[in-house]
């Protein structure tokens, strides 16, 4: 077959990147080697930056963010035992929408099913061919299979994918973290208004919600745990005195899934090679503290979607630039999300004791100053709620 | 003898204290163990933050300062060969003064040699005693010596010093960086108005002044390099090379003065024990690009002789509080010092290829961040130029 795009990867940036391509009237196929079941049982981010529902919103696919979707004026961080409201509307003027990204992948994938899109799941050997030339290809189920001849290759399919290899000399700039997070869903109504970010002398925690009836709380471990190690009433008992403050009772309920990830900082040193083009995970990972992994791949998306339209009516200006933008932005999130998850995690692996204390003192130094100034708070609340697209 | 106060050293921090003591009307004595030409010719901190020059205003001693004193509106971040100005009076209407700190402890001497107060310099074996008692004394020059009994004891006297030692079960919360800064004074007019900090692969570079004749230069270096591995040529090379953009040029001179500092923080767990009181680099001490040093020692005098003010006058409520007040705020000055030494300094002790690069691409995304985002201008800015005495 011949199409215009062929985009690797069925996760929300391959999805909302067809739906931006079939508003520009660009054909496309979209690629997917695992199942159509386990892309709708991944549970990720939940959080999206007010530029994310924006590009949602004009695309009409908001239907249900707009009814499920929880708004939120800012965020609490918490030490010593005090917790600090930042007020984003008052602040910046913005919000951000508590929104699962399985919901929007659900939603997504409906609607490329309702409008007819060509998305394949389960698809094996996915590899794209001759991609510095006019005329890439991609061939997918091996030997035997079929090939797709297009003029644009997307590479939507995440850290592991086989899009990044492709492009010669790629490097991969990136940071490990000695610790990670384990996270929980947990059947109880939220106990906050607003996320909680929490230093405590045992470690990061955090209250987040994925509905008014689903909690999802976070703790931080170190990588090498298992969540064999956490038992639901150890991971409670954690909670409880990472996040308690005097007056304020968080709410247990039933876990019904807990999962541990590890954090790691990465950016690929190009996200175009020729005719291959890199959005999301393909091209960049942050930490979770600051909910910019899915924003980061809406933003590419956003970009490289208005490139793309341009691209097929005769303007590459755009499209030329599309790696230089893109990284130009994400740099910008990947130092906001490191700042974010230095400040407020316990650093357990620096070695000697004095340097250790100096470590978490500093931290609290932070977060004071965060909290009481104003052009601090402003910093933090234009950045969580989310750079321009 | 007798005396209210006893102040052990006549760096800036003691010589201050004197003053602010001899206002309130409260008898003093300052003990300085090294010579007066020793303390007349350290070259140390060049930069006053607003608060610094306004308690030197407030006490009349800002007549040299007045005449000779740079006031500046801002400061130069330079990287990827462009330079940025933050104008810190249209952000956040305060002014620094470039001022060296030798101009400064000469004046504070003085005036207390015009007013006759006891200053004595070359004093061997200053020791405190009895500093949990109501009856504290400080003995000099050993068991033939004097005895000076005093109501206070404060430990003016430097990282080094005595006092610090005499607090039993202080802690040292520390860190060191994996550089060190080569600084030069030389015979030139600076070739900029205002304070440049460049962030180059080759390593930070800085160019302030001392004068309107006087550059004052500094380069990054590693800690165990010498002033012999740096000739006058290469120093002038390396700084061409690190603070040069188009289009300026970088005036050289005579070079009068080649030192290396190495590059630490410090924070003494607590300033205070019974009637001992630390104030200046015996209680802290910053890595210097925040040009927090000299102020944070300002900061803690303006605050410790208010407080004796009172106590002399029978209310002891601020002097119970110096420690926490004082710390409270250095906290914050830490974490902006450490901020801006690790986002301008290049990371070359971090050992893994990937992880270095990510590194100091992720200090460009800082300071794309910040000097593009005014919220994030202002912070730096409210900061640089002091945070509230």
């Amino acid at each position: 077959m011949r199409t215009q795009v062929a985009i690797i990867g069925a996760g929300p940036a391959g999805l909302l990147l067809g739906h931006i391509l079939r508003r520009a009237g660009v054909g496309f196929v979209i690629l997917e080697q695992k199942s159509r079941e386990y892309v709708l049982g991944r549970v990720r981010a939940g959080v999206l930056e007010q530029g994310s529902v924006d590009i949602l919103r004009e695309l009409g696919l908001d239907a249900d963010l707009a009814a499920r979707g929880l708004t939120h004026h800012g965020i609490y961080l918490q030490y010593e035992g005090e917790r600090h409201h930042l007020d984003f509307v008052d602040l910046v003027g913005r919000t951000v929408t508590v929104y699962g990204q399985q919901a929007l992948v659900r939603h997504l994938l409906a609607e490329h099913h309702r409008i007819g899109s060509d998305v394949r799941f389960e698809v094996d050997g996915v590899t794209p061919h001759d991609i510095d030339t006019d005329a890439p290809f991609v061939t997918i189920g091996g030997p035997e299979g079929e090939r797709i001849d297009c003029d644009i290759v997307v590479g939507a399919d995440g850290y592991h994918g086989v899009c990044r290899p492709a492009i010669p000399g790629v490097q991969a700039l990136e940071r490990s973290y000695p610790y990670a997070w384990l996270g929980i869903l947990a059947d109880v109504a939220p106990s906050t208004d607003d996320l909680i970010y929490a230093l405590h002398p045992d470690g990061f925690a955090m209250h987040s919600m994925r509905s008014r009836e689903v909690s999802r709380l976070y703790l931080q471990v170190d990588p090498g745990e298992s969540v064999d190690d956490w038992s639901d009433e150890r991971i409670w008992e954690a909670l409880q005195t990472r996040l308690g403050v005097p007056g304020w009772t968080l709410r247990e309920g039933a876990i019904t899934e807990k999962s541990i990830t590890p954090m790691r900082s990465f950016v690929a040193s190009t996200l175009e090679h020729g005719r291959l083009f890199l959005v999301g995970d393909a091209g960049h990972i942050v930490p979770p503290t600051g909910a910019k992994g899915l924003n980061s791949a809406i933003a590419d998306v956003a970009l490289l979607g208005r490139s793309l339209a341009a691209h097929f009516r005769g303007d590459d200006a755009l499209l030329k630039r599309y790696s230089d933008s893109a990284l130009a932005r994400q740099w910008k999130v990947q130092q906001f999300s490191q700042w974010m998850t230095e400040m407020l995690h316990v650093h357990r692996e620096v070695a000697d004791e004095a340097a250790r204390a100096f470590r978490y003192r500093s931290q609290l130094g932070q977060l004071e100053y965060t909290t009481g100034s104003r052009h601090a708070q402003a910093a933090l609340a234009e950045q969580y709620a989310g750079l321009p697209f």
